[in-house]
């Protein structure tokens, strides 16, 4: 049994990966770590995980330190990771580092999209992006792998097979989104009278997960433009990519991109062309699970394409992946822990 | 055209007193008070007001007093508007306090539900509870109405012809309310994630509008029972009281009672028997209007009686009743200003 | 006073016509025609009328036929309205087509996008597209307006400025809307558990109001892509299109284009840059009003577009527009009976 | 491994039992019974099920009946299951009803609530009413398990530690459903614009539900009333229980008798005094799982009680339920395949 340790345990991303782990065979969660909750029991920021965590309390970072582990998570805001991931790979412990502060290779990237130079520019190129589906050889090597923005996997998933052949002339994104991305902090935009059933467009063009989609598809910001929606919906990102082909292709040379891209995924899927109303998806039928599914539709001019993905941002966006990540760091077998069924309808 | 301003006019009832008088015929908004958002303009905080508002800015309490008005509508927390009360009485206007701060009658009942001695007692005798059904001919003749608990006149309006006959042996009082009720500053109940589709029970037994409740009706707290649950809705208040009848009854009997009550009444209807699904009134039939509804199903056994009505919480449950009130305080046209038919669905 | 009748009268479009009318000072509904409901109230369809109407009642076409009208309202499906519209026409009514039926010029578009020829093509000439923005003029000259799509009409209004401008090389339209565009009939997509929080893409590249969107704005189906996405909400249309510029412009041309467009309209409104987050439109802030709302992000590199537009489905892209239609066609001020204030938050 | 059939499994319930048996290590689908849907893939109407049986397509009645199974799951309209309970018990296996048909024991009073005699009375005495808490022991005996109304099973979880200490005078029971209770067909009550939002009261005094509450507690229709409330939430039932105690008690005694009750029991909680806003429990706490949480609240004056019961009702409410029943009958361990930790926030 590996011996896990989590940091920004009270917050959303933090709560899901103690759900998985609740019920992984081989991880153990040794310690949630939250300073303002220090001492409380985790079920009383996480009530779903009572039953599972009748006794575990929050502990404070320094009690954590004190923890010898196998895996930490670290579910913190960006700015605040690359301290402890110093830290924990100095003892050897691998680190899945769920911030922001190590996806981005570049230390100039990082300045650009995050406002400031990264604390520790060599960390940037020793993690390896936590998406298994494109990094998966890596993530066996690395002792670091870094999280993915949640809108950035679910883009990623749905344009990687096209990126890699060249077809993308033009790409334009809407991301929609639930309101659990933002966190478990209230805000004037997160006050219930406001963002229920709100259609509110924001950070169009400047999104920083923008910059993961161009880094991970070698996409130049001339050609992917992001905006970004919140909608009526606490779990899930969709991603409707509107997407100007390089040239003409017949709808047989897509369905290869994706079956070879995708056939042997344990957990991305591309929908058939049948039944129609499903040919789109749909984050509502992967609720609570650590699948993504991608579709598309192509115009009878064979170069307007239409991309939809979806996933679940807390699961599959967020601490799936990592969970995804830290099983083939540690040698696991890679969807260990994370068979969940999606709940449907929910 | 008489003057008004409006204290806490950036909060949802403070905008609900606007929404309304932007379209009064006999009442125009002079100033809209915001000590928080002095100087900006109101659509900022009511961008769906823009139109109706194009200029106004929300100007400081200092500023606001400086202003001759006929009429003040105060939207404040509790504490706090009974100060300016006695300022604007001693002007000669009329007030329209929509905070708890004079709905008591007694001293001693304000103490208990609110924790603290009323700073001026006088006002809580001068002050007439606003809810014209039930003391309209003492509305024409105060200059001082307090507003209504939104909880307290949806359950009044639904118990109100009953109380009257004696008929009232128990009474337990489910609440339901929307997220607006809270108002517009976030808390960790009122986050999205948290918030969307609970059902959150809260202060049962002990909620503060029991006590205008148990005022206006004149019942005591041994046959009257109140809890209250936040469910998925922005406006709206249903109650369902759950009453053992003193004496068995014929279905006629309580048909009259509420005949003699409501027929009458410009805002308050009661559902026929027919059809039988909407019998019991839901709020979502009365979204954006002044109006409220009132139903019943009596059990065979002649004492087990349901009771139901709903209300939009900002208009009859708050603003509404509020400038009904002050219509009668200024001798207008009691419904004037209020004829807005319900969005549906919505 | 003018008479109205109103047919279709038990569904959503219907009921919206008869909520409008129910406060119009100048029309009056005379008939509400509904074969399914014939002699029911008008309430049990629609009971947030109740009060309203409280003893009209459905009447069945062949009644409906017998009455003098000055006005009609047909809120039918589409092949069903010409018919109506001849016979009306003849007897000198003015005509407000709801339906699909006279929104197109040219009969084999119609045949295109309809899959069928027109039954009265000669009706396709002499309708106006009942868009006051952009044809006031003929609407006030004409006895024959039709209705627009709403999802039409959310893209029109949104993107007219530009497209007057030649502004526009390609053009990507997501539009998101409320349940409410179904119509009343349950259907297996509308059914609660499936349909509630869904992000669901339906007919992409070939929806039919891209039809009054290519003609109204004059461009070609190549440079224009219209996909839709059913979210949770009941009432509202919400745009955004990616646009491709033909040449790079600066924001101020942009802001021209809007102020002139839209300046002196009574229900269209652009957003200001300031505050940034109610520049791109939510039709939340629009509930129950005939509004519509426009608002634009420039790119830094001058050539990407996003604008945003908004509506309420029921009111400016259905019955609101028809109304409005209605007053010119009489001779009557565009915005009578059309003043209702949003419902927000709601 | 058990080998399974699922009747009724293009529904909802069919549909959850189809969910949990995917992951069951012991017992598996066989066959997915479907009339309406035979030779489609089970994923087109249970789309996120789609990685779980990629290749499973439903089979006719006829078809299903060829085959031999231990263990047979009845998701299936009231009337309709009597006849293949005789049928599948003649042959040997173990079955679970999860229609209404055996879960009275009483043939008059199976008539007094469902309209009809029952089609094979002797059924009724055979069977065992399907919750594990309750009837353990029957259960590990009997090849007969009924269904559990969720409502029912809700009500009868939170009331059950008190029933037995003869401490209930008068119960009035206040349920509030999502929409997935009502199944998988689109009715006027489902349709989302109708239905989202709705806080409609239904079936006052009458609902079904409540003879198994009585029969359960043993408790007689004088002391007991039940209404049910449709909310916005697809999954989820909550019970309110206004209660008038026989006798003064101490909170203590409470405590005790819902300790004594749950306090071993795998799926049952009962939630501490503290933290108190989580005291009353939320079924939005549950989805997904099959736990069951109850919570009180005793007034001041020892005889005014309120519990509140939560639970997911096509979970712990109807399959969850049904498989743990169908584990006991097995002789399996109780809890297999039930372990899934519930989505939160979602």
């Amino acid at each position: 049994m590996y011996r896990a340790a989590v940091w920004g345990a009270s917050g959303m991303a933090g709560g899901e990966v103690l759900r998985i782990l609740a019920a992984h065979p081989s991880i153990e969660a040794l310690c949630a770590v939250s300073r303002s909750r220090e001492g409380q029991p985790v079920w009383h920021a996480h009530p779903h995980l009572r039953a599972s965590f009748p006794d575990l309390t929050f502990c404070a970072p320094d009690e954590a330190l004190k923890q010898e582990v196998d895996i930490v998570f670290l579910a913190l805001p960006h700015g605040t990771s690359a301290p402890l991931i110093k830290e924990y790979l100095s003892r050897g412990s691998k680190v899945a580092d769920l911030s922001g502060d190590v996806r981005l290779k570049s230390p100039s990237d990082y300045e650009k999209w995050y406002g400031a130079a990264p604390a520790h520019p060599e960390l940037l190129e020793q993690a390896v992006y936590g998406l298994p589906e494109l990094h998966r050889e890596a993530l066996k090597e690395t002792s670091l792998a870094s999280g993915v923005g949640c809108n950035a996997s679910c883009s990623i998933l749905g344009l990687y097979p096209l990126a890699g052949a060249e077809l993308l002339k033009d790409v334009r994104i809407e991301v929609r989104v639930g309101s659990s991305e933002a966190g478990a902090t209230p805000t004037i935009g997160s006050h219930h009278p406001y963002r229920s059933r709100t259609l509110r467009l924001y950070e169009p063009f400047r999104h920083r997960h923008l910059a993961e989609i161009l880094q991970e598809l070698r996409l130049s910001e001339e050609c992917v433009t992001l905006s970004m929606t919140a909608v009526e919906m606490i779990r899930g990102v969709q991603m409707i990519a509107h997407i100007s082909l390089a040239r003409p292709v017949k709808e047989a040379e897509i369905w290869k991109l994706y079956r070879a891209a995708y056939s042997d995924e344990p957990f991305v899927s591309f929908c058939p062309a049948r039944p129609s109303h499903l040919r789109l998806p749909d984050p509502k039928l992967l609720t609570g699970s650590n699948r993504a599914l991608t579709g598309f539709v192509l115009h009878e001019d064979g170069t307007r394409l239409i991309v939809v993905s979806a996933l679940d941002n807390l699961m599959k966006g967020a601490a799936g992946s990592a969970v995804q990540s830290a099983n083939l760091m540690l040698g696991l077998p890679e969807s260990e822990g994370l068979g969940m069924i999606p709940v449907y309808p929910a």
